[in-house]
């Protein structure tokens, strides 16, 4: 009887793979579990449904990334399960020791999950069922983690976030074995830590449960997922639609507000990248469950447009570091592996292949197993980065963060603007902040997140203090200060309250520009900025023009602060260097980390002042600003009141004028030239610009560039332009047919 | 009669090659000449024999790399020859414009005579000859260059170093077109520009000349060929033996002098390449036009050892930056590429074909072919970096430079020992100084050269005043200061008389050592120095132990050193910060470039202290020092007195002891862990060692190290061990059978 069951088991395994059977020897129960699974297809069906699996199955017998993938993970999971299972009592914090294993737990348990279902081999089931048994002993006896800091507590780890992570992983390992267990077996671990977790996720943690917050994401997406797996309909109506299902908190709501219509999110990429994890695994579960829900066409298929955006908003291979962001992450980051593997079985675009091929991991999905296969076949096309002013808030009105490309690559000519809303407790007080890229490095530079991630010597792996004191502060980007004080105060809260308005964006062949403004940064005064990306390979042009004005009835201090990355070359001007000693330049607002290092001011005989320094990139970049003779420069340093060395080197120029009640600051940073120590030559080091010039007819914006072999130039924009409008230089008539346009006039 | 004459060629051509024959036009008279020149085979036979010219006609037919190569390179030159011929007046110094088209000009010379060669069509040779007729109109008309500012005047140029390389590049693109040339043509140009510069680079300049250093060795060689190519045997003589030929000097002397019988070069691998070029270049003419001289034999083939040394020199592609050197440059480097060509060539050496994979670049020689056609056919094996004390002086035994490597690969743990001679005006005051490179990076690190190379701006791009006030000085190295002096009071006559002596070298499986001092570099003090990079990769050691020992008479203060990269992450002592002001830590020697940003005294109730610092390549390194009562920590960091941003940042922790006569520094770097911000976990953050103890048992230098887990372990050494030592541990008895060992006692 027995070796007829197994007989039949063989055969069905053939029918559906032709795995290494040498392996398959699970014992009778579980075989006869196996089979009554086969048939009935409901385990597993989250992210991979039993469809995926026989593909999966098929896939790795045939060479190629996906089969590759799948023998490195095996190799890797194979010498894991060969040390003790180690569920240790919650102690430490992130990135002590009892997170690490709890983390690494979940890990594994999801690896051996799939490993069971794609090779059909007993052990990886055992060890989940093993691992899982400690863990049902454990959760009853645990009170909150004694190193609770947040508002959003944990069990087996310091935070709720990392307990919803832990339900994530391990729901979707336990659909993989489900089949291999004993119903009694399903008993332990279901009532022993499954719903305990589940249920502390959401009953118990209404705030976080039905919060609109990436932390409820990945809380919604733990319970539901768990509703599916253990058949409680119930929960996953909770985790759509709240714990009431009035739909006010809950899936569904986080999907409408968390994105703006083309797919931005609230907190920036380094967040939006997080937050996608559990939006895009729990969309596939629900694709898997309940197909008629149509989710990933929700919100005109936000969800893809979610996907995109991330990938759109990265510079060579890295996310723009706005608000607290670890600048090293980038899009070859799991998250979007996922992401774009889940686009590119819904859309087909070959396009996603090309970031893919970048990220170079294979999943071990049935999504997974399509990009790897594409990938085998070179399907992959060119990913068009492109220029595009991403809306923010919900309705897409609250801002935006605008990305100028002078072409589709990643490496190509970028200017960034923040023109959008505060982005919550983990935004930065930069409103109308500039950051420019150049030949694949960044140039004028955000600081991103003061924090080392999970390195417990410094502040136990959080955010340092730093990133409050200096980090998140006005000064610390590439925009105006206003009396040595933060925007709203350096007042989250308030900031939440406000955002920039967008007047004008421009997509041109040869301009790129956008304007923006808000006047709630400071009371009573009123911050407007232009910035164009301005590009014509013919004539050497790669410049950022860059207008700031800023309007008050009162007399204040204005700061502009240009953070760059490279070594200082030269100025046309004379400056006072700090030799002998260093000060900082303040005392709060993240002054107080500033060294001194030099002031200067303008020579009024010269028409602009230029500061030139050279990236590691090999180009030279020379910023040149009008001169005034209310003008000076600084040039600063971080590292003042730095007692633990928390901040890394940061320079900055800043322009300063004080005294006034507005001031228009006119600059072009001007990339040119190449350093090549490798083959020893110099090029174009010194700026081509001679003078800048700006000046309005009508409501016609001209700014001038002169250049040292007197050609010259005017880049002419106009808001709300509705039909061609005529404009005059030198007696000579132009038009001026779109809302931005580069003339050569010389 | 014309068109039997053209049939007569194209015969020939298609005996010779398969090359697109539609381009072949060149007019009557020169075709005459290009069949003579095809029987004769006298042209051209520098670097390529008319021989490699036949392999490469070939070799364009066919695809691969040499192939693209060829295209990429015909292209380029195609459009530079667009352009009108551009010969100006000598004006401007390196970097500037004149400089640079003289440059430029010598390279596409150099290119379009080969492009010539290989496609047999007119215009190259058109071309060569047109901007030579130029040179040899302006040429005669030259003073000395109004830039001069060296000891080595040039009449094109500045320096006369750079009228030798134009020699080299532009006798090769005339042995090129020779035949092509009508008789008249060939005097007007050889009377006109090349024989009065070889005459000037010779006759003319004896102090270059005979001089046994690199500019030397680019005139003999620029000299040399030129008298191969316009039959001067004389002048090839006297490029080889001298100026009055006796062999004091001339090329077979450099030959003799400048390299170390295992192929150093005395300033070390930044100018080894360097000096690299003309060494082969020459070598390969001499061997195509008298192989009966047997050049690459030579010195038991010092030349190849010398190529190999250089490839040799290097981490993870960039050369050890030691003394002046531009941190940038690396293997890639053209005059290493030819290097590797050459040797390929001569030795058939497959690991030299990994070398050139990395470097990426195929040149359009005989030698560069062959080494295009192995990597098509993907010949290359692992290239073996090598443990090996490199000997420094003539006959090697001027001290050494020592290279210590964990295994094979370019990106191993590797630790470097500066106990060479000095360098002669290049060199630096760095006498024992230590490196550390691990997992692809710099970890204590050399600042190489303060100079922006050819950066009009910055000291119109020639090493910066700060190269002699803070990059040569014993103080911006890894190494001890005695009193805040440099070596030998930095005097550069009285270093090039002294070098370290080697005393122990020793290379075993887990223990690298070597053991070097020098009672010279102060006067009355000795410095010792024992570096041994220990790595066990089962028991997770990977250590570099370092031992330095300094003896006086008198009382003196001791600084040594450590330069690192990375960010700071915690001391396990108290140190008070500098938050509130910074000032330079001395007056002079280097010190006067320091800001001094903290300070702090051991903990003596703790065995040691420990430093630890994460670097970029996402590792962590852990100083430990042994503890004592006089011993004091300053962190530093360049800035202080450097009014024109000359310098980079460079951190350093400095140990210091004071009012000592004598003092041993018992230490190790310890490597370990993981950062990884992308993938999210931290690993191994805190080092592993509690305590460190050194003690002698009768000759034998014992090492104990007892980590956290209670492991320890002993690494025992001796000079001179002529037979297996014993020594004792807690009454056990241990062994030592080779002059280094690790031993685990617990």
């Amino acid at each position: 009887m027995k070796t007829c069951k197994l007989n039949q088991f063989l055969l069905l395994s053939l029918a559906f793979s032709s795995a290494n059977l040498a392996y398959v020897a699970p014992a009778y129960a579980q075989l006869q579990n196996v089979i009554e699974r086969q048939q009935l297809q409901q385990h597993p069906n989250l992210v991979n449904s039993f469809a995926d699996i026989v593909s999966m199955r098929n896939a790795i017998n045939h060479p190629g990334r996906f089969q590759t993938a799948f023998l490195n993970r095996q190799a890797t999971v194979d010498k894991a399960l060969e040390q003790p299972i180690n569920v240790p009592f919650p102690k430490d914090a992130g990135g002590g020791y009892t997170h690490e294993v709890h983390k690494n737990n979940y890990r594994l348990m999801y690896e051996a999950g799939i490993l069971f279902q794609i090779t059909q081999q007993a052990k990886y089931a055992e060890f989940v069922k093993n691992i899982l048994f400690e863990y049902a002993k454990l959760y009853p006896k645990l009170d909150l983690h004694p190193e609770v800091k947040s508002n959003n507590p944990g069990k087996l780890f310091w935070q709720g976030l990392n307990e919803a992570v832990w339900l994530v992983h391990t729901i979707q390992a336990y659909d993989y074995v489900y089949e291999f267990l004993s119903v009694d077996d399903r008993q332990i671990i279901e009532q022993g830590v499954l719903e305990p977790v589940a249920l502390f996720l959401s009953e118990q943690s209404p705030q976080t449960f039905d919060k609109i917050h990436n932390h409820g994401t990945w809380a919604t997406c733990a319970v539901g997922m768990t509703g599916y797996v253990l058949n409680k309909p119930d929960w996953v109506e909770k985790a759509l639609y709240g714990l009431d299902k009035s739909g006010t908190g809950g899936f569904m709501r986080q999907l409408d507000e968390l994105f703006s219509p083309n797919g931005y999110y609230n907190e920036g990429p380094y967040y939006q990248r997080y937050a996608l994890m559990p939006f895009v695994t729990f969309a596939k579960a629900i694709q898997n469950n309940q197909p008629e829900r149509q989710i990933f066409e929700y919100r005109d298929q936000i969800l893809l447009k979610a996907i995109n955006t991330t990938a759109q908003l990265s510079y060579n291979g890295l996310f723009f570091p706005i608000n607290d962001a670890i600048k090293s992450k980038g899009i070859d980051t799991i998250e979007l592996v996922h992401g774009i593997a889940i686009a590119y079985g819904i859309s087909g675009d070959t396009g996603l292949l090309d970031i893919a091929k970048q990220q170079d991991k294979v999943i071990l999905t049935g999504d997974g197993l399509k990009v790897a296969s594409a990938l085998d076949k070179e399907l992959q096309t060119d990913y068009q980065f492109v220029t595009q002013a991403f809306g923010d808030g919900a309705d897409g009105t609250e801002g935006a963060f605008v990305v100028l490309r002078s072409d589709s690559r990643n490496t190509a000519s970028v200017a960034t603007i923040k023109a959008t809303s505060q982005g919550l407790g983990h935004g930065h007080f930069d409103k109308l902040g500039l950051s420019f890229y150049d030949k694949g490095a960044e140039i004028l530079t955000d600081y991103g997140a003061a924090r080392f991630l999970n390195v417990v010597a410094k502040f136990g792996g959080r955010y340092l203090p730093e990133n409050d004191s200096y980090a998140q502060q006005t000064i610390a980007h590439n925009t105006l200060v206003v009396d040595q004080s933060s925007h709203f105060n350096g007042n989250t809260k308030v900031g939440n309250q406000h955002h920039p308005k967008v007047n004008l964006f421009a997509n041109t062949e040869n301009v790129k520009l956008v304007s923006a403004s808000i006047d709630t940064a400071y009371s009573g005064i009123k911050l407007a900025r232009t910035i164009a990306l301005v590009t014509v390979a013919d004539e050497n042009i790669d410049w950022v023009v860059d207008l700031f004005k800023v309007t008050s009835l009162k007399q204040h201090q204005f700061d502009l602060a240009y953070h760059y990355d490279g070594d200082f070359i030269e100025s046309n001007f004379k400056y006072k260097p700090n030799t002998e000693q260093l000060k900082p330049l303040g005392d709060n607002n993240g002054y107080q980390h500033l060294w001194l290092t030099a002031k200067g001011q303008p020579e009024l005989n010269q028409p602009i002042s230029q500061l030139t320094w050279l990236n590691q990139n090999g180009r030279f970049y020379t910023l040149s600003t009008v001169n005034h003779k209310n003008l000076e420069f600084l040039f600063t340093q971080t590292g003042a009141n730095d007692p633990n060395f928390n901040l890394r080197e940061d320079k900055a120029f800043i322009f300063r004028v004080n005294g006034q009640s507005a001031h228009q600051f006119v600059s072009i940073l001007e990339a040119h030239g190449e350093y090549n120590p490798s083959k020893e030559f110099t090029l174009n080091s010194k700026s081509s610009i001679q003078s800048i010039r700006y000046e309005q007819q009508n409501n016609i914006n001209l700014i001038y560039v002169k250049r040292e072999d007197m050609s010259e130039f005017v880049i002419a924009y106009q808001n709300q332009l509705t039909k061609p409008q005529p404009f005059e230089i030198n007696g000579k008539q132009y038009m001026l047919n779109h809302s931005a346009e580069l003339f050569k006039i010389n």
